[in-house]
Formats: structure tokens, C-alpha cells, sequence
């Protein structure tokens, strides 16, 4: 007892596979066009802020031997990493999310497989720590026993923060003092934004450490043309899916209760869309549908009561419904009461004098809340000024609702059916400790290479990424995007996912109700309702059949963003090949007409008044 | 979407191995020694209630071509059970487990590769569907879409009882109605009790039909010397204890969180004892203990709070605490309190008027609980009369009650760490749903093969049994014994786990204090209480290494009760080959002297007086 054995030991050997561009002992970087802002109108803002490391050309990392793409892409830069020498100091910066420990790994294989003598320092206990300057040597024998492992207790984290002048200060004091030719910070979008900033003051103050971030967040919310997926988001919606399968399989044996399951995931609903994908609940209420249509409580809970009511009719007395952690805040007026109670707390009252001082309305709405909401209301909010989802039940309040709302039905006479019985979930803590899957072991072993030849090459704001994950690994395109290029600045002022009004930031990306995994569940939303299309996943496995399951999402999003950028480029160069100086007139007529026309397309396209900005 | 693949898809396809003795067209149905009851001074009790069914022989299942094992067994019949041609039935008593499908899948298997003709009746919607006579033809089509697959959902269940005399007059109705040779009964040690009394009650009406159960409960606690574990104990055990070490390792990352964390399991606490030598968390608390103990509420607050002061004073702010929900209702002073409320509860007082009525200690600590906990005290009981267990949330009782002793610590200055931070948990409902482990599939499987053997034979009132399952399935014993050999009688008025005092029944098991598998807990649990060696047994696995792995509290029990009988009745035989009329009469007065002094030892060890008997 004690020793670790088993399964967990059993990771610990396992092998994870490398793209071919990270194979080779010379990996090449090559560098792309520059990048510009996602919308056009946030362009100036965000150039202001980073003057310096704004408009950096993206990067792609290609196998050193050879040098096909090379021509493609007419670099601007060529460099050979294993020219570099140096220390590079890695943080987790955000919540733990299954594979953070492979990105350590990656990051150590690539660093000390270029050069022996390169050291890799572990920040103990997060930015708490690098602003302490609290750290460790990493060495291959400590490494080994955290291989393929969840959590992040290698390192530890703690606010998961670095935004006031003193903690830029304090982190690039740090950096100097520890030597650091390169950092890699480990999180989500608020570490993102966080190491842009980082990088432009480092390159401001002439401090020589390079800044990386890694993708890794469960909630899955850090997507853009350059991040497919997050690391994490793979295990924790498997594990989850897995959960609420079992529970759909309980639900549908006793055939008497609905189970109101939330699930953790912060502000955007991924993971409650792609739990929803695998498992076939009967109902998933996301928060992106909510503050789209613009939904009360009460009609949250009218939703839920009238699909009870739906399937009473047909003698079926069960239920699973999934509830992502943001629902609520998704809700307008709930959002607002919790926005007014939130300036109160920063006025310093106390959190009883609170409800006093609410406007009316929102202290009806307060008002009329059972006690334990009112008190998970009250509760400070998270490090980085967010409501504290996690604490909130959401699922409580909504069967507590629900329960109420059948009764009056039933006393009204408009519903006949037996009595509503709800049980309460929430699944978040037991998922993101997993161990990861072998998709998130792989794709944080390859970030972590990548992070190290991005820094090597002293690329500085820059996000390590891989792209094409839908197919093998094989496939995968490896490279790097300046942090900058994911930024956007918010403007308006009401609604859900406000944060840092004008200032330019990586904001959390919601569920495209557009897109394809969402149409796909609202397709088939009503069978899902009435017919009891539960489906198991099963529990994550790391062997046979099933072990290298992609998520649903990844699968039909059918996103290559850099392959397109690098398919437009083959267009362009062969327009060139073909109007070369000589060629005839009518050929060069047609080419600038059809130029022309094709450029005045794309200007009007992306024009800031153009694209409709929602909230989402 | 809608269609079943993936993992849920490949699991039907799974193989299950069978013990050599089933795997024969010709299985041979082989007589042991006639059966007692555990303990002696119950005998009579249990006699006189089953004048028809005591008494019976343990049988055992051989392989039909070979008889070795037939010399030494002394068989006082043998049945060749392909004779048979008739039908059967098969019900879901308890609540679901997974591996009950494949409980019914090995029945229809056996049955029907015995005889095409023979037809398997599936009983809808459990008790209350015999009661109606509810009833479906399984089919091989049907079947093959359950088969290793979780839950009840084939059939569904209800409430699980058949103790009324109309209940059981009903039941014997549509046995008779259904022409029914013989009745299997899927469920735990209610299910066992009412199973003997039903086969009791067929026999002295003469109904034709033979009643057989098979063990199946999470809880684990139908445990006696023919039943080493139930199914369905092996998967939630993995699935929980996956969950739990996820849950340490996010502790360990996050360095900031206590978490305590309720299982599912009733009054018995082997499944967080076998979660807890899987997972290691920092400490756990078995109701047997603090019952043994007689630990109050204040008493159970007080361990936990020196627990985290210890850790407090080596820097360490987070911890995993396991508790079984069983435990509230083992805290003498709690179980009384429910014991009033019940009472009266019987004498149909009004709800809102309880807490009027209580004694005058029992109101005391009544109105010293939180209201939730007031409100779960005060709910209906379940159909068998015992505490809706799961409803109660004791987790959050407890970690309400040590933040409030750890807030007066800190105020007295007797505590000077950080604040305490609890987060709470249940898990149940999202392990019983799960696809069963290969073990629980294997095992349910034999079970199932076994209780058609056992009905086809003609017995009646007897239990399926496989034994030295901690050994390869090539090695298990197959066989059945009679249900009123696990029974014992009850006596004494106080304490938990009080049940039908006076008549005889098959009583959950309790966690052995004096076990191995407690021993190691208890040997370990300083070191998993302080130094943090959480292990993550990884989610269940169906392939690759691990994917046959068995509990811990299986293997290390070291049981073969079965196998140690039959070593015994080895000697005895040589003994009485040894000395033959004939032998030297030195031999045969060494051997009388010899066997006067075991029979001596073993007459004091048997008799009524000599255990001392516990609660537990």
C-alpha cells in the first residue's frame, strides 16, 4: 500500500506519439504572413496595447530535412533550434485540466534533446510562486512519476494570475533573477491575455525572457482559427459523459426520477454540448441558447416543466437534463442582479446590508430565490472577478423551481401525471483530476515541444499550437500564433461574458449556435426529448477499441484554419506563376478584373461595420 | 446519432469466459452435506419457520463427462439437468447493479442450450409487475442488445419486496398463472429473505415452481460463507474509486480544499472500504467503527477537525474524506433519534408535528441540526422501512459541523492555520449506471448459468453460488446453496441495524473490524492521513492491462469456504480409509483418542454460548 501500481503506473510507460515535424532532431521554423487583428475594428485598440508584438507573422514547424513548404510559405526567417543554450522556466497558470504534466514533459524532451546542458525550471506553486520566485530544477527522474498523470501537483498553481503593475513587476523580476531565456505559461484565456501583456512589457523593458502560452483549459473556451481545442477538454468530457450516461442508465432501470445534472465549464457551455453529444440526455439547457433568446428563470423552468409534462403523457416519469455551470449567469436578469450585487461588493458593504441596497427589481427577483441561492449569491467573486459558478446550484434551484411549478400543475388540474421526483448532480472536481486521455497525453506532449522552439527561437507573446487535430497525428500541423491575433476588444456593456470593457483581451469563445455540433444536437433535440436514445460512451479507456476517440465537436467542426490560410497562399503564388512579366494582355485583363472584383468582395467583408456583433 | 456505437457497441460483443463446469453440454449436478444454520442457537428459530426448506444440502456443479469430485462429495443424488424442458422466469428484486443483464443473459443461455423448446419469462417492471403478472418472452434478439451492458432497463424494477402475505399469495398466483417451473430472483439480502420464504411458502402449497436467488447489490453486503462478493460491488467500487482519486489528485493540485465525499453503499461500509484501499484518500470513516465505538455526533466532528488541525500544522489545507452513507444512521445517538421519528412516523402523526413529539434528548439534538438535515430526518422511509439513506446528506452535515468547530478553534486560538475550505460530494447514482467490469460481466454470467441448473434440478429456496473467485475463472467453484443456511435471527432492541427482531433473515454483512481488508486500512491509515499517497486506480478499464483486475477486499480475504469443505471431508474419508475393521488396534486407539479430543473442541467452539455476539 502506498507504492504506486496499477493502471496509473501502467501511464506512466505509456508512449505518446510525436508529429513528424517535432521528430527530427533539426526542426525547422518557418515563418508566415503577419497576422492582424479577428476584427478589423478591434485592430487599432489592440496594436495600440502592443506596439511591439503586435502584427508578428505566425510560424510553422516543419521536419528540418526537409523543405517542401519552405517555398509556399516564403519565409521570412529561417532558424535551427538546436543552436539554443539556455533555461526556460514553465508555470501552470490556470485550473488543472488532464495533461498539463504532458506539456512539461514536451517541453523538457525537446529542450534537453537539442542541447543537455539546457535546464528546465518548474515555478512552485503557480504566479503565487513566480512572483516569490519560487522555483525547482526539473530533472527527468522527477518527470517520470507525473508522466501521463492528471492534476498539476508537479508544480502546483494558485491565483492563476498576472495582471496588476506590481505582479508584471514581481513576475518580470523573477524571470531575471532566475535567468530565464523563455517562460511557457499553462492556462486558459485569462493566462493568454495574460502573457501577451507579459510580452510586450518584457520587450518594453528589454528583458531577455520569452513569453509562450499553452492552451489548456477543461472548459474547452479558448478556440480560435489558431486553438482547435484546449488540453483537458478531451478527458474531462469523456469522464463526465461517462457519468451521465450511468446516471441516464439508472434513470431509465427505476423509471421515477429526473436527474438535473450541471456540469463545470464556466461562462461557455463546450463541454455541456459535447457531454451532450455522447450521452443523448434527454435535455441540455446551454447558456449560449438562454442569453441568445433572452430567457427568464421562469421560462427556463416553463422549458423544463413542459418537457416533463411532454413525456408524462407518454407514461415516462424520468429524465436527464444537464445544465452547463453558466447557465445561470446566462440568464439577463439573474446576470444583472448578479452584476448589481457585484458593484455593492466592491463598494466595501457588508454582505448583509446587500439586499437592502438592491435596486427593486432585482430585489424582487432576490427576494422571491430560496435561501441557499441568495447565500451563493452573496459569496465573493473568483480571483479574477468572475462569479464563483462552481459554488452556485444552479441544478437545486431549477428542481426546487420545477418541483414548485409541477405542483401548481397539478392542483391547477392542467397536469395529471404522477408526482415529479428530482435528484441533484454536479460533475466538475471528479472530472478534471482524471488521468488524461491518450488524445490530451498526445496533444500536450507536442505543445510542450512546440512551446520550447518557439521560445528557442526567441518568438516572444506567442501560443503554441497544433492544428488539423481531427486527423492522426501524423497529420497534425505544428506551429505557433501570436497571442495578439486571438485578441478582440468587447464594447458593449450589458450581457453575460462582459469583462474588461475596452480593453483588448483573449475572450472566452461560447458555442457557435451556427455551428455544426450544435446543429447537430438540435436536430435531433426532440427524439432526444421523447425517446430515450441514451447512449454510453462507456468509461474512458486507454486501451482497444475506442482508446484514441476524438471528441464529437473536434470531429464535425472540421477546422484547418492554417491549412486554408496555406491553400489561399498555393492561389495567390500560382496567380503570380502565371502573370509573370510577358504574359499576354487578355490574360492579365481577366487576372486584374477578377482581382479586383474578388479584393472588393473581401474589403466590404471585413469592414467593421459589416460582421454583426452579438454577445456571443 | 441515436444509434448505439462506440464503446456501449463493442461491450456487446464481449466474451464472456465460463468455469469449466458450465461450459459442458452435460453439467452434473452433485449433492453435498446437508446444511445448518451460521449460528446454532438460531437453528430452531429458523427451522420452525422453514419446516420445508432447512436443512437442505449444499450442491455443487461438475463438469458431466468427468467424476472425479463425485467419490468424495458422497453425492446423495445427481441430476443431469439437460433432462430438463419447461419454463422460467426471472425478475429484478433489488435495486440496479451492474452486471444483471448478464445474470439473465447466462440463464437464457444455459436454458435454452439445454433445450431450444425451454422459454425464459422476463418479468416486467420488477415485484410489482409479478404481483400484476407482467410479463415478456426473452429472446435471443432482444437479449443480445443487453448483454454486458449496465442497469435494469430490460426489464425494470419497483419496490423490491415481496413480504406481504398478499404480496406473497399474488406472487404465487402468476407463477402458477404463468406455468412457471421455476422463479429467479435478482437482488440482495432482502431479496434472499423474501426468496426463502417465498420457496417456503411454494413448497407447503405445493406450487411447482422453484424459487432461486442470485446475489446481486453494490452494497456488497451479502457476504456469508457460500457468497464471497455480489455483482455489481467489483464495477461501482472501480468506478467510484476513479472518481475519488481524481477528486485527490485536484486537491493536490489546487493545495486549498477539503473534500468530503459520501458513497453510496446503505448501512454496510464495504464499498467505501474498498474504495478507500483503492484510491487512498486521507482518511475515511466506516459506520461499523464509530457503531463499535458508540461515537456521537461531536465525537465523529472532533476526529475529523484534529485530522485537519495535524495537517494544518504541516502547511497542508487540503484532504479527501471518505464517508459511507450508512455512517449517519451508525451513530447511536442519530440512530435513535431516526428510531423516534420512525415510531412516529407509524402512529400516522403529521409531519410538522414530529419534532413536538420527540423525547426530550432527542429534540435537543433534533434542534440542533441544520435545517436541510432536519427536513432529509423527517422523510418517508423506504418500502422496506429502513432511512431513505441517500437523501440524507451527511456530508454536508459533517462539513458544516467542522467549519463551524474549526471557526471556534481559530477564535479560541487553539487553531492558527488557514481557513477551512469544504467541498461536498455523492456518488452513487453515477456508478450504479455503469457498464459492468469484465469481473462483474464473468461472474453475473455464471450466476445466471448456475440458477437455471439449480431450478432445472428441482431445488427449490436456493442460492446460485460461485466460489475462490479471487482465483481464475478456470479455478471457481459453481454450485448453490440453500438460502436458510445465511440466516440468522436477531435479538437485540438497540443499535443500528436492527431488523425484523426475532424472525429470521438474511442480514447485511457488516465490515469485519477483525477482516484483512480492514486490517490494511487500518495498518496504513497515519500515513494515508498525513502523508498524502493518494493512488489513482484510472477509470475502468475492458482491455489491456487492469481490465481484469479484482477488489482488493477479494484478494486479500483469502475466502474459500467451499474449497475448505471439501478438504475437510478429504481427511475425514482418509480417516476412515486408514482405519479399516482389520487395522492394528494401536492405530484405531490413537485414532479414537485423536478424534474424541477434536470432537470435544469443536462441540465447546459450536455451542450457543461460546461467540460472543456483536451488533456487528
Amino acid at each position: 500500500m502506498g507504492a504506486v501500481d496499477g493502471i496509473q503506473g501502467i501511464r506512466r510507460g505509456y508512449k505518446v506519439s510525436l508529429p513528424p515535424a517535432l521528430e527530427a532532431p533539426n526542426v525547422q521554423l518557418v515563418c508566415g504572413d503577419a497576422t492582424t487583428a479577428m476584427d478589423a475594428s478591434d485592430a487599432l485598440a489592440i496594436q495600440r496595447s502592443f506596439s511591439l508584438t503586435y502584427g508578428q507573422p505566425l510560424v510553422h514547424l516543419l521536419p528540418g530535412k526537409k523543405s517542401t513548404g519552405e517555398k509556399k510559405l516564403s519565409p521570412l526567417r529561417s532558424v535551427l533550434c538546436d543552436a539554443f543554450a539556455g533555461r526556460v522556466g514553465v508555470v501552470f497558470c490556470g485550473r488543472q485540466s488532464p495533461g498539463g504534466h504532458n506539456i512539461v514533459a514536451g517541453l523538457f524532451d525537446a529542450l534537453k534533446a537539442h542541447n543537455p546542458d539546457n535546464v528546465l525550471i518548474g515555478i512552485v506553486g503557480g504566479t503565487d510562486g513566480l512572483f516569490a520566485q519560487k522555483s525547482v530544477e526539473i530533472t527527468a527522474d522527477v518527470l517520470a512519476v507525473y508522466r501521463n498523470q492528471g492534476g498539476y501537483d508537479l508544480l502546483g498553481r494558485t491565483k492563476d494570475q498576472i495582471k496588476s503593475v506590481q505582479q508584471v513587476d514581481d513576475a518580470r523580476a523573477a524571470c531575471e533573477a532566475m535567468k530565464l531565456d523563455g517562460i511557457v505559461l499553462i492556462g486558459g484565456c485569462g493566462t493568454s491575455t495574460d502573457a501577451a501583456h507579459l510580452a510586450e512589457n518584457f520587450a518594453a523593458t528589454e528583458c531577455r525572457t520569452k513569453v509562450i502560452a499553452v492552451p489548456a483549459t477543461i472548459d474547452g473556451d479558448l478556440k480560435n482559427p489558431f486553438v482547435e481545442t484546449d488540453v483537458g477538454f478531451d478527458t474531462v468530457c469523456k469522464v463526465n459523459s461517462q457519468l451521465i450516461s450511468n446516471i441516464s442508465t439508472d434513470a431509465l432501470s427505476a423509471e421515477k426520477y429526473y436527474y438535473f445534472i450541471r456540469l463545470m465549464g464556466r461562462r461557455a457551455s463546450h463541454v455541456s454540448l459535447e457531454c451532450a453529444l455522447q450521452s443523448h440526455p434527454n435535455m441540455v439547457i446551454l447558456g449560449e441558447e438562454v442569453a441568445t433568446s433572452k430567457m427568464t428563470l421562469f421560462d427556463v423552468t416553463k422549458q423544463i416543466c413542459d418537457a416533463i409534462q411532454a413525456r408524462a403523457e407518454h407514461e415516462k416519469y424520468h429524465g436527464v437534463i444537464l445544465l452547463p455551470e453558466g447557465l445561470i449567469e446566462s440568464i439577463p436578469e439573474v446576470y444583472a442582479l448578479l452584476q448589481e450585487i457585484h458593484g455593492l461588493q466592491k463598494q466595501d458593504i457588508e454582505v448583509e446590508h446587500i439586499p437592502t441596497r438592491l435596486s427593486p427589481w432585482a430585489s424582487a427577483l432576490f427576494e422571491f430565490l430560496p435561501p441557499f441561492i441568495k447565500k451563493q449569491f452573496l459569496l465573493d467573486r473568483e480571483s479574477d472577478d468572475s462569479v464563483q459558478l462552481s459554488q452556485i446550484e444552479t441544478e437545486k434551484l431549477l428542481c426546487q423551481l420545477v418541483e414548485t411549478e409541477m405542483t401548481r400543475r397539478t392542483k391547477a388540474g392542467s397536469y395529471k401525471g404522477k408526482k415529479f421526483n428530482g435528484i441533484c448532480h454536479f460533475f466538475g472536481y471528479q472530472a478534471r483530476g482524471s488521468l488524461p486521455s491518450n488524445f490530451d497525453c498526445t496533444y500536450a506532449n507536442a505543445l510542450g515541444h512546440i512551446a520550447f522552439h518557439l521560445a528557442s527561437a526567441g518568438l516572444n507573446g506567442y501560443m503554441a499550437t497544433v492544428t488539423n487535430l481531427k486527423e492522426s497525428v501524423d497529420q497534425w500541423r505544428c506551429g505557433g500564433a501570436p497571442i495578439t491575433a486571438m485578441m478582440s476588444v468587447k464594447r458593449w456593456q450589458r450581457g453575460p461574458g462582459v469583462s474588461q470593457i475596452g480593453k483588448p483581451a483573449v475572450h472566452s469563445a461560447r458555442v457557435d449556435l451556427k455551428g455544426k455540433p450544435y446543429e447537430l444536437l438540435s436536430q435531433n433535440a426532440s427524439a432526444l426529448l421523447m425517446d430515450d436514445l441514451y447512449r454510453n460512451p462507456g468509461p474512458l479507456q486507454f486501451d482497444g477499441p475506442g482508446a484514441d476517440l476524438k471528441t464529437i465537436t473536434l470531429s464535425v467542426e472540421d477546422r484547418d484554419y492554417i491549412g486554408r490560410i496555406q491553400e489561399l497562399r498555393s492561389y495567390l503564388d500560382k496567380v503570380k506563376d502565371i502573370i509573370k512579366p510577358g504574359c499576354p494582355e487578355e490574360i492579365l485583363k481577366a487576372a486584374l478584373s477578377s482581382m479586383a472584383s474578388v479584393t472588393e468582395v473581401l474589403s466590404v467583408m471585413s469592414s467593421p461595420g459589416y460582421r454583426n456583433l452579438t454577445p456571443f
